[in-house]
């Protein structure tokens, strides 16, 4: 019998791998792979009009980055928690692309996924990206993180002393 | 009684998720949450005239990020060194941010911390930001990384044949 | 003896290591560390017109990057496949150069890396980088990354309704 905390690590290790294979066959538009990262019944939601059912539906809608020449997703802050055989995993990704003009569009968000550990390997069942913000050529309506506002009267300080 | 690899390995994952919820509070201006990941008598030095003393302050003091309409922190290349009850730590950071006029402030740098095992898990005691580069945008005095020069005499070859 | 997943994840984390401090070195233009990190036979290949082969080499050779003002090289999205005494890693890297005149050049690319476990710790033996995209100021002939065609007659959707 395995450590827990061994297991854990390794559970870990496996579910981070599970989300940086994602970002290889989005890159390399290699989309029969997509179906071996989500569960057959997963749900992804982008924003309040942007969603897909299923991992072979997501695997056709996902066919819609070839409107971009190149792109490049880059994961960060993985925060990981297992709990028997089902996960939740945040991450953070700079999501960078290039249409066919030249000009690029920069999302920097979150995915926010719950996985399950199937008899094939830890699977994302749902998955919800989150945007942090964007450069003005990203035009997808992501969901929005919500930010905490500044209390009542808040005003900005002057930097002008550390700068 | 764990296996001190075992554990050595544990410990670097609750600080590398430390590291990450830092992230997090502060893009999410969740600042109710900074003196859960430092500790009461931190020191936090970002650059010569840009420095807060003790985690309420620094909470306090981390209200100016609000200036910004939406940030976005993005740790790479964490290393942790555990000694005990004491650690290191080294992150690169990519830290973008927008103003509420659209312009953007990007700093490509690094966080070097010093951690203590206190009783509710590991807490930041000591945390100086390094700047490798920014963009334009990017106004703060940060403590910049120290990057050797070339030799004397030295000159730059030229990279056309391999472009 | 050491439980093999144990050994397996400690192993990881030194090999994430190794590539992070190749990443420090480079931006801090520490090339005397260059050599403690690859094999003394490694072979590096950046794109068809650049290659470095041997550690001592490769250290003279990134003497290059000093006609950069400023480095920062990011990793993300880090695989690594321990087999006993050899290993192969791949990781993404945002790497954002500023030129003497504050034009920067950002690569968003991979490295490929194959290792051996040495007396004195893993080593890169081989190494190559992809590029998945840049920005106009990079001009570097990298290896580009082998993206998928879309099938032929595939048309981009209109994306507008979920803008």
């Amino acid at each position: 019998m395995i450590d827990p905390m061994l297991q854990e690590l390794s559970d870990r290790v496996s579910i981070i791998d599970l989300l940086n294979r994602y970002c290889r066959a989005l890159d390399g538009m290699d989309l029969d792979t997509i179906p071996l990262l989500f569960t057959e019944t997963c749900v992804v939601s982008y924003g309040p009009r942007l969603e897909s059912r299923g991992s072979r539906q997501l695997a056709a809608d996902l066919q819609r980055l070839w409107r971009w020449r190149r792109t490049s997703h880059h994961l960060s802050n993985l925060m990981v928690e297992v709990d028997g055989d089902t996960a939740t995993a945040e991450s953070y990704v700079i999501a960078w692309h290039e249409a066919p003009d030249g000009q690029t569009a920069t999302l920097f968000g979150q995915y926010h996924d719950q996985l399950l550990r199937t008899p094939e390997g830890w699977r994302i069942d749902k998955r919800r990206q989150v945007m942090n913000g964007s450069d003005a050529g990203f035009k997808l309506a992501i969901h929005p993180l919500q930010r905490r506002p500044p209390p009542p009267g808040w005003t900005a300080p002057d930097m002008t002393a550390a700068s």
